[in-house]
């Protein structure tokens, strides 16, 4: 198939018609804003035989290329709008993978709100995808690293580790194994958590967990110039990695923090909010959990301590996932 | 190298402190716009073996990366601004590659006055870059492949065909090799000929030539809905390129017109403007050829016929790289 033919038949359907996209016809996209808007863009790359296996098929591999993407602007509080595509493709790249790619991302456009609108294809032996994604916020206001404050809780989003053992795990057809497994291809970006955070002046601080949740804490910890502890009994395990913890003692706990790919957000908030994000909670129907604090760092070094449940300091070798 | 170092040393100086790249430090960048324009967004991929090869070395690889990506900000006539970069990285990448790397997407940045914002960089074995570029236009103002209009003249810059030669040729250490060698791996990217064609109000149309002269003229037709007649001996053609083409009679002409990798800018200009644009030319000390006029048609196909010098139609193979 020819660019143009693959381009009018997988991915012309997925702009939407909207005008940034000029129907895919040129070489360029457009994108106007509002005086009081500003543009909040990321760009990541997936790799065969590192983020994704050819045998997990075009429509797990485009769901999750997009989530984690939408992740990135979850974790700003950006709000959804487009999307560019860099797609390769090989001689095991046939319309059965087209097709399900095509429509693994049309199911996360409609989920969240956001359209195609450019991109370009290439051959490639070993497949890769480059989204570059989108979002929208008022002007100076979205959700930074740098921008925890002494004494501010961590609080952690829905469950954390769930993804890791359903990549490691992807084997077991256990039922808890599958509600793992769709946590590991399915993350769910927490757009609306990072608005709400935002619109309700709950927090100014945000990261998503895709490394790890230690090594991501420790993002703010450097950005924010600020030590934090945490306590890991905190941590919230869903019952699904619970019960299989329970079955596979081989597995620690803190595997699972180390693990990344969660797409959960860490957030700093207030002690003084700590109703009002219990609110926001029950409102967005998702576990917000308080797992620590940040503290001042006197030593300058700006990194996580773990406490288990005696509250004895622990050292764990890997935080998490190494680039 | 771990990521954060690698990004530390060699792609932090890039971002020339600008505000959009927020240090790199984050997984976002953000761009603000003024009320009255639009951002102009193009996404690239190179893949080694593809684009490039390995032996080109970081210095020539990140040059054409950066100059074929400003080429698309130049051929719908934006003002360059900012780029994110993706990055691969493999046990080919050392120091020596990384600096080399770093050093020729800043002579290019120096040259047009843009800087990194962000991206990613990951591993893998075959090595490829992924490059999503910037520019400003005034809202509504671009050149589009959409625009020629009946009558109109087909106008092409500088020469055709020298990078063909440089490419295929790469092994000649002739001089003239060596200009045409220049022209492929470092290719001019026309943004002040675009930027001057929209604010002289000379052209509305323009592609840049990237597959070939036929192939992407092609493009204009089919988005403009006309055909387009051009003369062979008007194809601008370089000193050194006649020379290799005395001395190597199995290469000929139309293999230039169908090479690509010029990015050159095809555009259309209303015959009116014809005086205006020999001004520019001299101006801009860069040669503005007319090659041909766009036609109605009649029987709905819209391509490019090519004349030879005795005014008979040629007919050639291949229009230009097939992807």
């Amino acid at each position: 198939m020819k660019e143009f033919q693959l381009i009018e038949k997988y991915f012309k359907p997925l702009t939407n018609s909207c005008k940034a996209s000029q129907n895919l016809a040129d070489d360029v996209a457009k994108i106007s804003l509002k005086k009081d808007e500003e543009l909040i863009i990321s760009k990541d790359v997936f790799v065969e035989d590192v983020h994704f296996l050819r045998a997990d098929g075009g429509f797990k591999i485009a769901s999750k290329l997009l989530r984690t993407n939408l992740s990135d602007l979850a974790s700003s509080g950006a709000t959804p709008l487009h999307y560019m595509l860099g797609f390769s493709k090989n001689d095991h790249t046939d319309e059965k993978f087209l097709r399900e790619f095509s429509r693994g991302l049309k199911s996360v456009q409609d989920q969240f709100e956001l359209c195609l609108i450019g991109g370009d294809t290439i051959k490639s032996e070993k497949l890769f995808f480059s989204v570059t994604i989108f979002g929208i916020a008022k002007k100076g206001k979205i959700l930074s690293r740098n921008q925890a404050q002494e004494g501010d809780l961590i609080f952690v989003s829905g469950t954390i580790g769930d993804a890791f053992l359903g990549r490691c795990f992807d084997r077991l057809s256990m039922t808890s194994a599958k509600i793992l497994q769709e946590r590991h291809f399915f993350p769910t970006p927490r757009i609306n958590l990072g608005k709400k955070l935002l619109e309700k002046k709950l927090s100014r601080c945000a990261i998503d967990v895709s490394d790890g949740l230690i090594a991501d804490l420790n993002h703010i910890c450097a950005a924010s110039k600020l030590a934090a502890e945490i306590h890991l009994n905190s941590v919230p395990i869903s019952a699904a990695a619970q019960k299989f913890l329970q079955k596979n003692s081989q597995i620690k706990i803190t595997d699972l923090i180390s693990g990344g790919d969660d797409y959960e957000l860490i957030f700093a908030v207030n002690p003084k909010n700590r109703k009002k994000i219990a609110a926001l909670s029950k409102s967005l129907n998702l576990d917000l959990t308080c797992i620590g604090e940040f503290k001042k760092s006197s030593a300058k070094k700006f990194n996580v301590s773990l406490y288990d449940e005696k509250n004895h300091k622990i050292t764990i070798k890997k935080t998490g996932y190494e680039h």
